[in-house]
């Protein structure tokens, strides 16, 4: 089918388009009411999570609310580590929470991997189906994965944790082990992309969330290799790495065959321009915080944006939009970024 | 008195010595069995903050168990906001909580400030006294303080987080309110570390925990200038800075006319050098999980940090020491360093 407004996939072709495109992480979710009232009536968010009508209905929420430029399956990154055998509950207001984990050499041999693991997750593709009906070519649908050292270090560590000590202490105390869990986590990662794919999706997003704990050479070795491998295996659709407060490995990030970089708030434009070079599509930034200020606030902020990273660019947060942020926030947002030409500024 | 091994004193003066000053952050906590026993023996982290003589007993424990070349007073950076009016409870495997918060002008307005402030806070300096006495000038002795933005984003959330999210939104929601917050903060802290310098500390230590929350331009609004005033305003004793995380401010951070900055590490030592030069004094910045690697490990890692470095840095990790650390580990650290010479590379 085609697809109407493209210019996600046009700007992540490297085509010059006549503004960003915009989209945020996070987007369906709790900052919108319609998402608000279908999470009441269930159980629990993995319902939500493995219901593909549901998934469904809430990936497309902001397509219609917000008129964003493309939508993202309502989904998480946990399902991989649940399919190579560890289940997870997610706690509210914790966060996720693994009564397995994975500390001994026979942990990891234990694990399903590659293929068949990644076959398991039907709901999944099926929620792809769904939503691509529903969208009917509207905007694209992104799907995502998170990155094997993110999965491995919730893997390890049993939940979230501020520093990852325990994830971070085996690539230290038994590197041979811990690239043989990354080895088989990124067989699965691969063949869930691929099967997402072929269910539908236009482009792809990794999130490497917790690349931040990592120090420069850990992410060298135990990191790039492995998202190397996730670009190379990707040919269908665009990919998009966002490593989140990876900045001492964006030369890095930068050189690997990926479509575009995404980038923390944390980040300048210039200095990511500097680094990736005028062409590189590059994806975010804003302060998630900056959508609490008034209307003039977040129109100067995003222009300002939007300027200085010039053009291949995706606007975007430089993280998920927090849950409480006023719906308001996010619309001026949006509005400003499509309002937005190119040729304004030249 | 004369300070017998002043070696830190001497590398934050700016001379050449013949080896790095080595101490770790946490050196005085859950590490040290001593520690852990004057522990189990109280109410709580509070009671130990609070009695000058415990205080001083657990700071002179790593000088003896570890043979640091400094020691750094056991303490709370939030004995500040404690002294401004909102008292804080430390809970156990969770961390602080303040009861109440600041939210509006007048919450602002209500807070004390400054010198008398400062003044209340008569266990501090009384611990440093008691410590001086116990360390009979074997060691120099560093006072800290939480910077201005740090202190301001848990009086705003009310405890820790990881994204400071409520005291981010302060920053760009009204910014004036929060530079009134800052700005009584900081008189507090210059009048706190005043007292310190006078009741005997030899050094002081500012820490920006939650630098990396920022953005550079927040960062720049909120945060240099504040820092800036305390390096000015503590003129008799050598300032150290460390702002985690703020790898994008690294070029401010090494312009303010502080003695050495500390490095988290996420910073390669090569790239702090080509931005602050090669005589800042620089202070870090081994990944603490290092630690828990087998000797040969943690001497190779040590090893390639100083001399990456070079001369004009004092060796410590990138945080504070993780409490489940082995002591052997840390032992193996330390010893390492001491036993370096500078010449051996030449």
């Amino acid at each position: 089918m085609k697809i109407q407004n493209d210019i996600l996939l046009r700007t992540l072709r490297g085509e010059l388009c006549e503004r960003p495109p915009v989209w945020l992480m996070r987007q369906a979710g709790r900052i919108l009411p319609q998402y608000r009232s279908v999470r009441a009536s269930l159980s629990g968010f993995k319902e939500l999570v493995t219901t593909p009508t549901l998934a469904a209905e809430v990936t497309i929420q902001p397509v219609d609310e917000l008129g964003v430029d493309a939508a993202i399956l309502f989904s998480d990154i946990l399902v991989i580590p649940e399919a190579m055998g560890l289940d997870y509950e997610m706690i509210e207001k914790k966060g996720p929470s693994f009564p397995k984990v994975i500390q001994t050499a026979a942990d990891i041999e234990a694990l399903s991997f590659g293929k068949p693991a990644a076959d398991q997750l039907t709901y999944v593709y099926d929620a792809i189906a769904e939503t691509k009906k529903g969208l009917s070519g509207r905007v694209p649908l992104i799907g995502f994965a998170g990155a094997p050292w993110t999965l491995l270090a919730y893997m390890v560590e049993g939940g979230g944790s501020k520093t990852f000590s325990k994830a971070r202490r085996l690539l230290y105390a038994d590197p041979a082990l811990a690239h043989k869990a990354l080895d088989k986590i990124t067989t699965t990662i691969i063949a869930y992309l691929q099967n997402k794919v072929e269910a539908g999706v236009d482009a792809i997003q990794v999130f490497d969330s917790w690349a931040g704990v990592l120090s420069a050479d850990l992410y060298r070795e135990f990191c790039i290799p492995y998202l190397k491998r996730i670009c190379e295996a990707i040919t269908d659709v665009p990919v998009i790495i966002f490593a989140k407060d990876a900045w001492f490995a964006f030369d890095e990030l930068a050189r690997l065959p990926a479509n575009a970089l995404g980038m923390d708030w944390t980040m300048e434009p210039s200095w990511a321009r500097s680094i990736a070079g005028p062409d590189k599509v590059l994806q975010g930034n804003l302060d998630p915080c900056t959508l609490y200020a008034d209307a003039k606030t977040i129109e100067a902020e995003t222009w300002k944006m939007i300027r200085s990273f010039g053009q291949h660019h995706i606007a975007n947060l430089g993280h998920g939009v927090y849950p409480d942020t006023p719906l308001d926030g996010v619309k001026t947002f949006v509005n400003t970024v499509k309002a937005f030409r190119y040729q304004e500024v030249a």
